[in-house]
C-alpha cells in the first residue's frame, strides 16, 4: 500500500486512509449530480480525491475524520495530481488499521511522552508546586494523548502539545545544569503548565484542530491556565496569597513575553524569563524541522514559514561542493607591479 | 487659615497641612546640618517647605501622611513658592481636624459612593451574577472607601476608584436605556468587576499610590479580577464553564481593548464592547475634569496630560466674543467691478 | 411575498426585489451564451441570483439598482442557495411599491431624523455658532434624507448618516448633564459638524456607497467640513479669528483623535475630547447592534467584524442555563481530612 | 569686537550682544540677592552669562531680545565658559549696531529673498493659481521678512520660511525641466502654500519661535493654509469645486505624506508626490548643512540631530589621506603555494 | 500590426508577439484535453490569451519569453478581452523582429544609459574612489544592459536600473551645484554603488523579474554591494581602514535609511543622507511617471501603487475648465444690510 | 582591604581601587578650587569620592583607568554614601595588585575562555569554515581577552564577549545533539563569528566600553564581520559564490532576527533560526543572573533592566514560606446547606 507522499500521476492504486476533509457538490451539468469533493491523507501526507455519482446512501456513510478503503488512479488537474475514486468502503475492525497510523503525529508515542511528563511532575521536589502542576495536568490528562499544540503555528498534528512539553522539559533540564540559580521546580512547573489549557482553548480531532472553543476564544489559554492554578491552590487549601502561588501565575501569565503577543504582564522573575525562551527555542526549531521534513529534498527551498517572519528557509549545500581548487576566476590577486 | 492655592510669596501662616513627602537631607556646609526636605499638601493643591536645624527628636516624631501644625514663611527660590518653617507640631485630636479633609478627594462621600455601588448590586435580576460581583467587591469594601482609581492616570485622589465606578453605572444605565439588546446585569457586573482588583495592585494611602504591589506587577488587577471570579464561583457552587462565569471573566479580561494595553482576548460580547466605551468615557472625560479644575482660570491651557495623547487642553472663551458688528477687516467680499 | 432572509433551497417564490447588482457574462459553452449574474436584495438581506437566456431586449431593460418582480426557483450551488429566476419584469408604478422598502435603512424615518437635527440646531443658545451650523447642514440637507454614514465601516445604509447624528445626540444631551463643565452648544454642533461633509466624500446611491468623490479622496471629509466652517463665517461676516470658528474647526479637525486615523491635530479642548468618545460610543455599538441583527439568532457568532479590532461577536445565554443546582463535578471542595 | 564662537576662557571683552534669554534669580546665600542668569547670542553662537548685584534699576531696564553693550571675563563654570558681566547697558541709536546682525539669519537677504518669491508668483501662468498664491503669500508678507520654517526642526532662523521657500523653488524647477510631465504652475504654487500658514502657527521674534499659537496648537498650518486657499476663491469668485482649488487644496493638505506626520490626506497627485519630496530633499539638507556649520571643524561629530532618525553626522576626511602606497599591513594576499 | 493596448474585443489580427507567460493546462471535458494558457504581451502592454488543441510538437516547440507570431480573434471572457488563437509558430531571423521590441524598456538605449554611467565614472577626480567603483561596475557591466531595477516597485523594465542611475546622476549633479558643501565624487559613488548589486540579487530576462536568487534572499544587494567594495579595496590593495573605504561603505549600507526597510545602519555623513532623498525623489516620481503613461488618458484615476502609500493617483484638469465667469452659485457673499 | 559594596557610611578605610571616572571640577567659592569628581571601583561595585584641594601635580598624575591606594572616609551626600578621600597616591608594581582585580570580570579566566573558544574552532570538521572563522577570530585574538559583549545591553564586563561565546557553544552543542538536523559547524561557526566585529566595532578599556568606533557607526559590526568573511574567503581562495561563503555571510547577517533590530536580511536556514534563540536564550539569562548578583540580596526587586522589556526582576521567596498549614482564612469552601 503506497504512502500519499509517494502515489504519481496514472498510478493506480488500492488502500486505507483517511478522510481528512469531505464536502458534498454538485456538477454544473443539468441536471446537476451529487460527488464528493475529497481529502485523502495519512502520515506522509494528503491529497484531494473525487467520488462522482454519490448516492443516498453514500451520503448517510461516509463522514469526515473517517478510516476508508480507496481504489483509485491518480489523474492531473491543473498540474496537481488528484485521485480518481473508483470505489470507497468504510474500514472495518477486521482490517486491522488504526487511524493513528493515518495522522501526522509526533515522533514519540503518546503514552511514552506522558510517561516522561509524569516523571517531571514526579521530580518536582516542592510539594504544593508539585499538587498544583498535578492538578492542572490532571484536567487534560486524555487529550494530552493526542492533542497538538496550535492550530498551524507549531506542534500542529497528533500529540503535539505532549511532545512540544517534552523538548521543552530537556532544554529546562539543561538551562538549569547551565545556570544554577535557576529554580528547577519552577522551570519544570513553567514547561508543564505554560501551555495547560490549550486543550480547553481549541476543539481537535486527532491532532487536527477544527475550531477554537467559546473559551478559548474569550478567555485564552493564558487567564484559562491562571484561573486553574487558582483552582487548585483552592482544592488543596494553599493561600492564593502565597509566593508560590503568585510564581506559578506569574509564569503561565508572562510567557507569550509582551502584551501584543497575549501577555497581561511581561517576565519578570528569573524562571518566567527562561521559560518564554525556551518555549520560544523550541516552537521555533520545531517550525524549522517539520518545514525541512515535509519539503521534497530537491527542493532547495521551504514554503515560507509564518511563525518565521513569514520567510521560506533554504538548505545549504555545503558537504557537495568543492569551492577552492583551481576556481580561478574568484581568486582576487592585488594588482602586480 | 488659607488654604495652599491662595498661599502668596512673602506670606506669613499659621495652619494644619499634611506632611505629604518627607525626607531627611544635610546641608553642604561644613558640619553638615540635618534639615527637612517636605512637601505640604492639602485638598486645594501641594507646596514644598523646609525645615532647618532638625532635631533627633524631630527625625523620630515626623513622617509622611501626617497631618501637622505649621508655622510659617513663602519665600521664592527659583522663581517658585517655598515655605520656610519656622514651627512645626503634629495635630492632635482634640485640633478637630481630619485627614481626609486635606486630601484630594472625589467630589461625594465614600459612603454614599459605596452605597450606590450597593443599590446596583442588589439591583442586578440574575441571582450567580449578583452573587458573583458581591463575592468580589466584598473583598475590597473597605478600600472602596478611599481608594484611587489609578496612580496618576485618572481618578487619582481619595475614593477615586468608587466615583470611578459610580459614574460609570450612571453611563451604563443611560446607555442600557437607548440600546435596549445591551444585557443591564451585565453592564452593571461589568462595570462593578472590570477595576475591582485595583486596590490589589496598587499600595495607596490617603487615595495616593506609593507604589505597586507583587501581586500587581505580576499578575496585575485584569488577570486577578479573573481569578476572584473564579474564586467566587468555586465559593458558590456555580459550574465554572457556564456561560455567565465566562462572560464575567470576559468582561474583565477585554476592557483594556488591545493587547499592548494588558488585555490578553478582546471585547466579543455586546457588553465586553460598550463596558470597554463607558470606561473610556468616563476615564479621560474625569481627565479633562480634573485638568481644568486645577489649572488656575486665568491660564488659558492647562498642563499635558499623559492619557490625552500627551497634549494640554485650551478653554475657549467663546461666551466673552463679540465677533459680527463692524469687524470689517475680516469680511471678504469678491472684487468689486 | 417571501423576504430574503427567509428563501429555503427548494422555495419556488413570486416577489419584487431590488437588483442590487447585475453583470452580463457569458456561459463557457460553444457558442457562448450571455446571462445575468444578478445579486437581489431587500431590507432583510441579499441573495445571489441567475437569469440565463438574456435577450437584447434584456440587456436594454434592466439595470442595477431598479426594482423588479421575479419568479425563480432557490437552488443549491456551492453549499450556497442561488435562485435561478425563470421571469422578470421591471416594477411599475401601479405595482405600488417603493424602493425605500427594499432596501437596509435606519430604524428611523429619514423625515423624522432630520426634524430631530433641526430642533438641535434651533436650540443652540449661541447665534453665531447656531448660524454656522445651519449653514453646513443646509448644504446637505438632501443628502442628509439618505446618505450613509460610510461605505461599510458602520451606518452603511439608507439615512445611516442622519441616524448616526440623532443617537450621538441623546448621548451628547446625558453626557452635558452628568458633567455640567460641558458646553452643550459646543457639543451639538461637534455632532452636527463632524461627518457633516461625509455625503460630499462618497457617491452614495439609496444609502449604498459606489465610490469615493474626487473631493473625499483628495480632500477628505474632515478638512472639506474645515473649509465648510469658514465659508459659512465669511457669508455670515464672522471673524475667522475668533474663538467659535476656532473651536468649530477644532472639533471637526481633532474628531478621529490621532493623525494615522486622519485628524491633523488631536483633541484639545473638552468639547473635542468629548466628541470623539461620543463618536466612538455610537459608532462601535452600532457595529455591535448590526452585526447581531443580520445573523441568524441560532447562530452563537457573528462574522467578523473589522471595525471592532477584527474580531467576531458571541452571544451569551446567560438565561437559558441553570447553573448551580446539583452540577457536582464541577463543585471544588477543599480535600478533607 | 570678538564673535561668541571665538570667545576663549580668560578672555576679557567688550562689545555688543543679544540678551537672548534674561531671567531674574536669587543667589542661596543669607539674604539671598539678585541676579540676572543670562543667555548672550550673535549670528556665530551663544553663550551663557551672569549678572551678579542687580538693582532694581537694573529689572526694569532689560528685557529679553534687546542688544546690549558688555564688559565681561570668560570664566569656566563646569568645564563650560561662562561669562561673568562687570558692566552692561542698552545699546542705543547712536551705537549703529542692528539686531539682525546678532540672530542667526538665512545666508541672503530677506528683501532678496521675498523678490525671489514674488518672481515665481508672477511667473505662474495660470491666472486662478496665481490669484489664489498672491492672495495667500500677501496675508504674511510682512512676516516671510524674518519668520523661521520651523521651532528647531530645520531652517530655524530669521527669515529661514523664506530662505526654505527660495531653496525649493530652485529644486522645483530643475525638477520640472527633468521631467516635463510635472505642470510647473503646480509646482511653484505648492512650493510657495506649503507652509505658507507657519507663521500664523507660531509666535516668533527675530527668527525664534518662542511659541505656537492657538491657531497653530488647534487647527495647524496645513488645514490653515488649507481654508486660506477657501478665502482666497471665496475672495476672488472661483468655484470652489474647480480642480485647480481641489488640486492647490490636495498639495497643502498631503504634503506631510501620512498620517502620522500631520497630514489628513495622502500625495495623490504628481505635483503633490514631486512636492512631498522637494520638501524632504531642502529640509533635510539643510538640517545637515547647518549641523555641520554650527560644530567645530576640528569635531569629526556633529551633535545628535533629531530630524535625521536622531543621529549625529561624521565628515569624512577623504582627502587628507594616503590610502595605498606601501599600506602593506592591510593588503590581502592569496596564500602562497 | 496591432499594439496589444489597441486591440479591441471581434478584432481578428496576425502579428509577433512575446510569450511573456505559457501554461499547459487540461480541459474539464472527458478526456481531457491539453491547452496554453498564455499571456502575450508587447512594449504597450500585455493581454491574456488560449491555444486550444495542443500538439505533442507544440509543446517541445514553445516556451515562455519567445518571439511567435500569432493569428488571433479578441473575445470577451468575464468581462476582459482575450485572444483565441488560430494559428502559432516561432519566430526566426528572417523575421526582422527583436525581442527588446517587445518588452517595456527605458526611454533610453542600453547602449547611451551605459554610455552615461561611464562618464560619470571616469569624471570622478578622487583616484581610489574612482577604482572602486570602476571594480564594481565592471562585475555587472552586462547586466546594466537590460536588468529592471526592482521585481516591480520601481523601473521594473528593461535597463530600468541603467535608467535610474543615470537620473538620479543628473539630480545628483543638480544637488552638487546647489549645495557646495557636498563631495561630487562621492554622491557619484553612491547613486552609482547603492543598487550595483541587484542584479546579482534577482534573477531577470529581458527586464522581468521571474525570481530572487538565494545571494540575494540570504545576503540582499545591500550587503553585497558592502561585500564587492571590501573585496575592490583588497583588489586595489586600499586599506580596508580608509575613510574613502568607510565612506563607500556606508553610502551603500545606510541607502534604505531605516532597519525596517533594509539599512543595517542609518546616515550619517552629508552625502549618505542626500543619497537617499536622491534615491526617493527619482524612484517615487518614476512610478508616478509609469503609472500615468501605463493608464488610458481617458481613466482620471490610475491603479493604486504600493510603492505610494498604497495611492492611485489623479489627473488633475486644470487647462480645460473656466471656473470664474458667471459661476454665480459658488460666490459667496457677506450678507447685505 | 574593604570592598566597595561593603563600605558603610562613617567607615574610615585604605585601599586599593580603580579611578573609573575622573573629572575636574571648581568649587562654587570666590576664588573657586580645583577638586576631583571620582568614581572608585572594583569588581564589587563602584562608590562616588570627592578629592579636595587639587594640586598642579595631581593634575597631571591622575587619569582615569589608573589603580591608586586612598585613603578615605565614608560620608552621606543627599542619603548616599561618598567618599571624602584624604590621602591618594597612584598604584606601583610594587604594590602588588592587578587591575584585572578591579574591574567586574566574566566568572571564568580570559585565558580559558580563549582556549574553549580555539577548541571549538578546532573541532569544526569542514576544513574551509575552519579557515574562515580561525582567520576572523584571529583578528580579534588580542581583544577577546578583555572585550565585553555590549556597552550596558548584555555581558558588559571584562572579557564579556568570550564568556558570552563560550555559554553560547554550550548551549549550541546541546541544542545539535537535542536536534541532530542541525549543522554542528555551522552552529560553532555562526555562534563564534556573530559578534566577532564587536571589539572594532566599540573602543573599550578593561571591559568598561567608553564610545563606538567610526567603523562601528557607519557599518556595524554585523557587516564588518561579514565583510570579514569576504575577506577571508579571498585570503583562502575560496569562492564567494560557494554556499559555505553565503551560508556563513547569512548566520552573521541575520543574527538580530528583524531589520528594526539591526538585521538587513531574516534567518533562512535552520541553523541561522538556530543561532538567534541561542544568542538570545544567553544574553537575556545573562541579563538576569547580573542583575540578580548585583542587586543586594535583601531587596526583593532588582532596578528595571533595559533589555527585559524595561522590567525590573522578582526574587520569589518559594522556600521560606509555610502555605498549607492552618491557613485558615484564604480557605474558600462552598457555602454549606
Amino acid at each position: 500500500m503506497k504512502p500519499i507522499n509517494q502515489l504519481r500521476i496514472q498510478d493506480e492504486f488500492v488502500g486505507f486512509y483517511l478522510l481528512k476533509e469531505l464536502n458534498l457538490r454538485q456538477t454544473s451539468g443539468t441536471p446537476p449530480k451529487d460527488y464528493f469533493d475529497i481529502v485523502l491523507s495519512d502520515a506522509t501526507g494528503q491529497i484531494s480525491a473525487k467520488y462522482w455519482d454519490v448516492t443516498i446512501q453514500d451520503k448517510e456513510t461516509f463522514f469526515p475524520m473517517q478510516l476508508v478503503k480507496i481504489q483509485g488512479t491518480v489523474q492531473s488537474y491543473r498540474d496537481q495530481p488528484q485521485v480518481k475514486i473508483s470505489r470507497i468502503r468504510r474500514a472495518t475492525d477486521d482490517d486491522g488499521v488504526s487511524i493513528t497510523d493515518y495522522v501526522k503525529a509526533a515522533p514519540l508515542r503518546p503514552v511514552d511522552l506522558l510517561h516522561t511528563i509524569k516523571l517531571a511532575i514526579k521530580s518536582i521536589a516542592h510539594e504544593e508546586i508539585r499538587m498544583i502542576v498535578t492538578y492542572c495536568a490532571d484536567k487534560v490528562e486524555d487529550k494530552l494523548m493526542h492533542y497538538p499544540a496550535a492550530k498551524s503555528y507549531h506542534h500542529a498534528y497528533f500529540a503535539g502539545l505532549a511532545y512540544h512539553i517534552v523538548r521543552m522539559l530537556e532544554i529546562g533540564d539543561f538551562i538549569c545544569k547551565q545556570r544554577p540559580f535557576l529554580n528547577p521546580d519552577l522551570i519544570k512547573a513553567g514547561i508543564i503548565l505554560h501551555d495547560i489549557a490549550k486543550p480547553e482553548e481549541m476543539i481537535a480531532q486527532m491532532g487536527i484542530v477544527t475550531d477554537y472553543s467559546n473559551q478559548g476564544k474569550l478567555i485564552g489559554h493564558i487567564a484559562l491556565a491562571s484561573g486553574w492554578i487558582v483552582e487548585a491552590a483552592i482544592h488543596h487549601g494553599i493561600s492564593l496569597d502565597s509566593e508560590l502561588v503568585l510564581g506559578l501565575q506569574h509564569l503561565v501569565l508572562s510567557h507569550h513575553n509582551l502584551g501584543e503577543w497575549g501577555s497581561p504582564v511581561q517576565p519578570q522573575t528569573a524562571e518566567a524569563v527562561a521559560l518564554h525562551y525556551i518555549d520560544m527555542m523550541d516552537a521555533k526549531l520545531q517550525m524549522v524541522e517539520d518545514a525541512l521534513d515535509t519539503t521534497a529534498p530537491s527542493e532547495p527551498w521551504t514554503p515560507m514559514i509564518r511563525g518565521l517572519e513569514n520567510k521560506a528557509l533554504y538548505r545549504l549545500k555545503i558537504e557537495e561542493e568543492s569551492v577552492r581548487s583551481g576556481n580561478e576566476k574568484e581568486t582576487i590577486a592585488p594588482p602586480s607591479g
